[in-house]
C-alpha cells in the first residue's frame, strides 16, 4: 500500500521528547519515581521502568531520592518538594507557561476557563495555578457558566481548536471583557492539520498512539469526523492480517494515511510505516 | 389603543440630553457651531438652531467664537482646538471612554478592529484615536481580516450585541490572542431588551425616531426580525389616519409597543403616546 506519513506526525512531540530524554538522563545516577506516567504510552512507560524509572500514582508513594514531574505537569504543591527528595520537573514547557499565565490572569481578576478535559494531568496541574477555574470540555458546560466582569478563556494544549473557538464564542455572551487566548501548542495544531489534510486525501487513516492518550483520541475522533476510516493501533503488533486486509479494501487504490500521537515512539510510528507499505 | 411604552425608551439617552443641555446653556453666551448634527434628530438640530446654535459640516466652516463637539464625537486633531475658537467637549462619556481605550489597545500593540458603521460620526471619531485600526459592520468583512498576533475587538456604543459577538466570534480565528470588550453602552443595551420583549408580545410596534439615527434604525431592524410588524416614524405628524387605522388592525385585540431612539426628544414620544393611547 502506498503510505502517507507527514513528517510533523512521526512521533514524539518536543515536550514529550524532553521529557523521556532528562529521565532517561536522570536514571543513570539512580532510581527515579514518576508520579503518573511520563507520557501516555504504555510501551514508553515500559521502556522506562526496564530503565529504572518506576510509576507511582500519588505523592504518598514517593520514597526514591529522585522524583519526576511528567510532561503534562503535576498540582502546584508537587513543585515545592518534598523533604529529602529531589524533584526533576520535566513538564512541557508549553505547559508551564500556561501555567505561569493562568496564575497572572487570575491575579488580574478574570475569571479563568481552561477548555480540556478535567480528568487529565495537564488541566489538573494547571488549574491549581489558577484562583478558583472553571473547566469546559464542551459547548453546554460552556452555557452553564454564569456571567463574570472578567473573563480569560485558555486551552489544554492537546486540545481541538474549533472546540476552543466555539466555547470562546458562547462564552463573549458571558462577560462584558473576554481575553481569548488560543494555547494550544504548535506540535497539536500541526498534526491536527496535517490530519485534516489527509483524512481529506485518503478513505483510509492509522492513527498510532496510546489508547489513553488523550490527543491522539483527538486525531482519531477527528479523522472519522472528516469521513475517513480510522484505524486506531498503540503499534504495529495490532495490525493483524485481518485489518491489513481491511485497511487496503477501504484505501482502495488510493493512499493510506498514518498519523502518530505526541507520545507514540518514531521507531513506533516507522514500524507500522514499514507493515503498511510492505502489504 | 392599548400602548407599552418602557421607562427605558422614553427619549433622549444620557449622553445626548447632556449634550442638548450643555449646548443650550452656552448658546445663552454667545452664537455657537457645531461640527455636523449634535444628535441625529431633525427637530432637535432645529429648535437648536432657533436658539443659535448652528450646524457646519466641515472644521472650515467654523468662523463662530465657540464650536461644540457632538456627542458622537469628531475625529481626534478637532479636539486639540482652532486658534480663538473655544471648543466645548460634548462628546458622550461612553464614546470618550472607548476613544480612551482604543488608544491604550493601540499603543499596547493590538490590532484595534471597531464594529460599527464606517461613516458614522462615533465610528469615525473613535477610530481616529487607534493606530491603524479596522472598521467591520458585517460577518463578511470580518472574515476578509488577516492573521493578526493579538487583536482587540471593540464596538461602536450603539451596536447590536448580537452582531458584535458574532464578529468576535469569526475573530477567535484571525488570532491567538483576542480581547473582546462589549462597548454598547447601557441605555442601548436596554433599549435593545425592551424594544425585543416588546415585539415579542406585540403584534405592532411603533418606533420614534430621526431617519439618519443608526441606533433607531437598528432599532426597527430588531423589531421586524423579531417578526412585529413596525411603523418607524420621525414624530406624531407622521401618524396619517391611515396609517392608526393599519397599526389598529395590526395590533388587533393585544397592545402596541412603543421605543424610542436614543436622541428623540421625550416630549415627542409622549405626543405619540398619547395620540395612539386615544385612538
Amino acid at each position: 500500500m502506498r503510505v502517507v506519513l507527514p513528517e510533523a506526525c512521526q512521533g514524539f512531540c518536543f515536550g514529550v521528547k524532553r521529557a523521556i530524554d532528562e529521565v532517561t538522563s536522570i536514571s543513570k545516577t539512580g532510581e527515579v519515581q514518576v508520579l503518573g506516567h511520563l507520557v501516555h504510552n504504555p510501551q514508553v512507560v515500559e521502556q522506562l521502568e526496564r530503565d529504572g524509572v518506576h510509576t507511582v500514582e500519588s505523592p504518598e508513594q514517593i520514597t526514591s531520592g529522585i522524583v519526576a514531574i511528567t510532561a503534562h505537569g503535576a498540582p502546584k504543591e508537587i513543585y515545592d518538594g518534598f523533604p529529602n527528595i529531589r524533584v526533576v520537573d520535566c513538564t512541557c514547557p508549553f505547559v508551564k507557561r500556561l501555567q505561569k499565565r493562568v496564575a497572572e490572569l487570575s491575579e488580574e481578576g478574570y475569571k479563568v476557563i481552561i477548555v480540556g478535559d478535567s480528568h487529565h494531568p495537564e488541566v489538573v496541574s494547571v488549574s491549581s495555578f489558577a484562583i478558583e477555574p472553571i473547566v469546559v470540555g464542551n459547548i453546554s458546560q460552556a452555557m452553564e457558566i454564569g456571567f463574570f466582569k472578567k473573563i480569560a478563556v485558555l486551552s489544554q494544549t492537546t486540545q481541538d481548536t474549533s472546540l476552543l473557538r466555539d466555547i470562546a464564542c458562547e462564552l463573549t455572551g458571558h462577560t462584558d471583557l473576554l481575553l481569548f487566548e488560543n494555547t494550544i501548542c504548535t506540535s497539536t495544531r500541526e498534526r491536527q492539520a496535517q490530519l485534516l489534510d489527509l483524512a481529506s486525501r485518503c478513505k483510509a487513516v492509522v492513527v498510532v498512539g496510546g489508547r489513553v492518550s488523550a490527543n491522539t483520541k483527538r486525531l482519531y475522533q477527528l479523522s472519522k469526523q472528516k469521513g475517513a476510516q480510522t484505524f486506531w493501533i498503540e503499534g504495529p503488533e495490532e495490525l493483524s492480517c485481518d485489518m491489513l486486509a481491511r485497511i487496503k479494501t477501504v484505501s482502495g487504490n488510493g493512499c493510506v494515511g498514518l498519523v502518530s500521537g505526541a507520545s507514540t515512539p518514531p521507531s513506533t510510528v516507522l514500524q507500522v510505516f514499514s507493515i503498511l507499505s510492505s502489504y
